[in-house]
């Protein structure tokens, strides 16, 4: 295998909701999944409050050490909404109306209840040298300031968010996972997976036991952005389990 | 109110699994609502995969900044698992092997299939120094090292974990939330929302918006340490709230 450019890209997880256990979080998982796909390995979350020091320093180690760095929450038109202010704070730019945002609030407040109101176009604030990023779901746009990609919290915009700049993004090969389950306590098998997965350079092994319906068992999921070599290594895990007494569950269990 | 103390504590998440999107975590808010039981507030949570380097940064730099640090995952049989080895190098000392966790497993695993392989005796190593914290629900011991708190990953086993802590970790007074809902869209209350948490200084108002069932709404949450300034201030919110038109609903939406 030649020396590949692997694409990395970290999360920033904005609000006092996440870190007080009353919101359980949806966006690792997905923008996990959508980076994934889009050939960009997620290699760190960090989960700040609402406090714009938190955030700039998250934001600025951050982003100097990925060539990507995502931010969900805090962008909508209430006072705890300060991600705007904090990043903008952080790349020492000063906050501006984005003319654009604003023409799209006025175009998607102008037939709804109450209209543009003054909090509704705080909407409209950015980093100053920002672009912005479609919002198919509801109207007010995500942000995107150098490498930053500034996006809602709510996990169904977000997704929309994500939606829509599908493609756009460099990337290299994306990661290809197989799992291959077993009724096999993961201890049982330690040596068996360490040996697998050292035969096969290139590939990592997770094991992920678990325990329903009153038995034991494991996931394990072999991932390689080289496709052909993870499935090899599936199979030659398979045979490896149904050799030491395992049943081998393709997909897994 | 005169000036208090207040503890705080980080959380990593360690694991491959959860940075790829295969699961969904479900630690941070458990520890998160646990740890406000315990009159501590979780200030930070990272996330990063099964790899020594990154681990031990996350622990060192997270461990001198809070009274706390949790982590999760990583403490299993398996080769990926190297939670204990990243710490003990990010605190400079060897890996050895506790005599009472080696005889906890010895006891547990004393009845079951298998008996103490090489594999699952892996699970007494811990950094030189530390001590055990109990596990009530599978065995192997989580760990104790200074203020770092060594947990299972796997989420019924880290809330057993958790219970057996309970009680046992100096805090301060928990954070009370007082929740009031509303079919407001947060847009139409901002200046509302802003202006009662300016009026009661100790006090952090989040709002929450949502669209459900086809309708939207929010969800406004007052927390503070001071219980009584919480309720008030719920209150006054939704008294503010009729005034402005908008129904209240307390305990929230």
């Amino acid at each position: 295998m030649t020396e590949e450019r692997i694409w990395t890209a970290a999360l920033v997880v904005i609000g006092d909701e996440i870190l007080s256990g009353r919101t359980q979080d949806k966006n690792v998982a997905q923008v996990a999944l959508w980076l994934n796909d889009q050939g960009i390995r997620l290699a760190e979350v960090r989960v700040v409050p609402d406090d714009l020091a938190r955030i700039g320093d998250a934001v600025n180690s951050l982003r100097a050490a990925h060539d990507y760095l995502f931010t969900t929450g805090g962008i909508g038109p209430t006072h705890d909404d300060i991600t705007v202010d904090a990043i903008a704070a952080a790349f020492g730019v000063p906050v501006v109306e984005h003319p654009e945002a604003r023409k799209v609030l006025e175009d998607y407040y102008r037939d709804r209840p109450g209209g543009l109101t003054p909090a509704r176009l705080r909407m409209a604030r950015v980093p100053e040298g920002s672009e912005l990023l479609a919002n198919p779901s509801s109207g007010a746009p995500g942000i995107r300031m150098a490498n930053v990609y500034i996006m809602a919290g709510v996990p169904g915009i977000t997704a929309a968010m994500l939606a829509a700049m599908t493609g756009t993004l460099e990337g290299g090969r994306p990661i290809v996972s197989v799992t291959v389950g077993a009724r096999a306590p993961e201890s049982d098998v330690a040596d068996l997976l360490r040996e697998t997965e050292a035969a096969n350079p290139g590939v990592a092994i997770g094991s992920y036991p678990f325990f329903k319906d009153g038995r034991y068992g494991s996931n394990f999921v072999i991932r390689s952005a080289d496709g052909d070599l993870a499935r090899s290594t599936g199979l030659m895990l398979s045979e490896r389990l149904r050799d030491a007494g395992f049943e081998p569950v393709e997909g897994g269990l």
